[in-house]
């Protein structure tokens, strides 16, 4: 039996780790495996490895390496922005449709979701009027992961640099700090973060082509943090353990080469997105594109037949090789409903007919076509049941 | 200029991988990358491959795979244990020379440090006379690991199970946890968490020849752990985060490859740490030997040269190819004092005298002979000056 060829697109929930990073890791598995804490010469060659790979995550940003906190994911980094931030008390603005390390994290404090609008645009309208004089931290993503709807973060910027304004008019000491998780942006957005307007940024190599469970948060030197996990001192006493050497060294490289690729990237997968959007929308006269179209990630395509099983479908794509998304995967897993889809006010019903789509660098012409032919085929017979 | 070849003495700061367990990884970096989240078929052999690793970890410590929290290293699973159980309040009893995660994780809680013997022994008697009946949590590691002194685990169970009984008896409520960081003992020390009378067990993949960054917490599942990294729900709720998949199954591989060596490791090591111990000896009259003698890890050897300037001989000894320490890694890099040493009473003068040779998997004899030769010209010329 043959194993048909798999058409992979669900990029936004995992990434093939590019042969180039893992050609870099690997000394740092056996040979330059020293701890970069010791004091003898070949383990200061492997801190210097490190020191090298931060500065070069460093200039991707814009920013001082010494900012950066390498995490083990942009879980926990998120989880350091908000519980690290908001350990000293205070407000906390977020969106309702922000990844769920966030949601989760800002449950325990005081916090307001914002609506989105039902494109998924978090308005700067929407954060201006959540604000409270005692808001210390403002988390938005820099796009929708499963929608792709891309935030006016600098628009959002501004709004919070008015009220800092406002602050030192009043004589008000509280800071006011401004967390994006960029995860999915990397190699497709500008990640530097003086533009973008943010105090604090998640990234996740995982999501760009790196090695899983590794991520870094940046956050500027202004930004009083507290750490969750304490013990060496690694990270400036931010996050101790031993460092993630080979993981650190790899996320520099992917990073690099999402930058590198980046203009081309974005101009191929918007192409190819839009060429399966055209598929699409061609043999069904009344499916939905969701997401704000002018502002998108390029790769991301999610799409709704109203009364359509999408989780029937999934299967049916998965057993032709054909691999998708109906919601994050973290969602996905729990059998809940996006929570993307309800915070944007789509119906249960046509929620439960939604599928994502997200391409990558690997993603073909051929596999498009060949992917939409399908695609079209099993939703028309799914429908004619 | 030939590159003289380098003798490895100190695996107790970091190991080189086995070259098996990069094998069992590669496979899901660029191939098996799936989220192991998301529903197709092929990220659920990825999840399938996770499980089977949870279960080949399980089986070494002898629990219930859905009892272990995967993390991202032995800090990170100290700070679990440690903030995880004191979050609902109570006292923490531990020693004064375990490892810094604990003790600065420690320092958040109402706490008890017990001072071991100046041979490194943490007793039960100090333990039974820390114990308050508000005491929670218990926490002491398997083995020290700079002076490798072996800790009676099992005597310590006993006086806390007896003081569990005292409160099931006085109808008081206070749960009583018994936690260790084992990262020292995977491979030279059997691991069995019933044998060993604990609640909770920490270890770390970069200590036992596979990845750094990667470490469990197993706790019972009657323990009530709250998490530190929250959002999508992975590890059963109590650390969030997509699984590091390679990473697991590398740690599999590794801590039951070091679980099938383990009795003839144990024996090998300890012969080889003697013959360097008894080298040594014969050359310096005035040398001491620190730790438990009857009781310490197999491959750890740490001794002092009262007088001598340990970091001018660690330095001297890495331009010859001799690599070691002066202390735990973390604490040479800020160039404070052991507080192994100080803890077990050892005046400053001796303690800035000591070195530690840990020995490892690679170590042989030859290294040994030619390390003893390098080491005690190194000292004699050092203490003539």
């Amino acid at each position: 039996m043959v194993t048909p060829q798999r058409i992979y697109l669900d990029y936004a929930a995992a990434t093939p780790m590019d042969e180039r990073v893992i050609a870099v890791m690997r000394p740092y598995f056996s040979e330059l495996f020293y701890n970069p804490s010791s004091p003898y010469g070949p383990a200061r060659e492997v801190r210097q490895a490190i020191d090298g790979a931060r500065a070069k995550l460093a200039m991707v940003m814009g920013v001082k390496p010494d900012e950066i906190i390498m995490t083990a994911g942009a879980t926990e980094s998120v989880n350091i922005a908000i519980q690290g931030v908001m350990a000293e008390g205070g407000h906390l603005v977020t969106s309702s449709i922000e990844h769920h390390a966030v949601l989760a994290a800002a449950r325990n404090y005081d916090h307001t979701l914002v609506a989105p609008t039902e494109k998924g645009v978090v308005t700067p309208e929407s954060i201006k009027s959540a604000l409270k004089p005692e808001t210390r931290l403002v988390s938005v993503a820099v796009a929708n992961n499963e929608i792709g709807t891309i935030q006016p973060l600098r628009d959002i910027a501004q709004i919070l640099e008015a009220e800092r304004e406002r602050r030192r008019e009043q004589g008000e000491a509280a800071p006011l700090y401004f967390h994006s998780d960029a995860s999915q942006g990397a190699g497709v957005i500008s990640l530097n973060v003086a533009r973008l307007g943010l105090d604090l940024l998640t990234l996740n190599a995982g999501k760009c082509y790196g090695p899983k469970q590794v991520g870094l948060l940046w956050a500027h030197s202004h930004v009083r943090l507290r750490p969750l996990i304490v013990g060496g001192g690694q990270e400036s006493g931010i996050r101790a353990g031993t460092e993630n050497v080979a993981g650190i060294i790899g996320f520099a490289e992917a990073l690099n080469i999402a930058e590198t690729l980046r203009r081309q990237e974005i101009e191929r997968l918007t192409d190819l997105r839009d060429l399966l959007q055209a598929k699409l929308t061609d043999a069904f006269a009344d499916m939905e594109v969701s997401g704000y179209l002018k502002r998108r990630l390029p790769g991301i395509l999610h799409v709704t037949w109203p009364g359509l099983d999408a989780e029937r479908v999934l299967y049916a794509l998965d057993m032709q090789g054909v691999l998708v998304a109906t919601g994050s995967a973290c969602a996905a897993n729990k059998g809940t409903r996006s929570h993307v889809l309800v915070g944007i006010g789509m119906s249960p019903e046509r929620a439960d007919g939604s599928i994502r789509f997200s391409l990558g660098r690997h993603t073909t012409e051929e596999e498009i076509m060949e992917a939409a032919r399908i695609v079209i085929d099993t939703v028309q017979r799914e429908r004619s049941r």
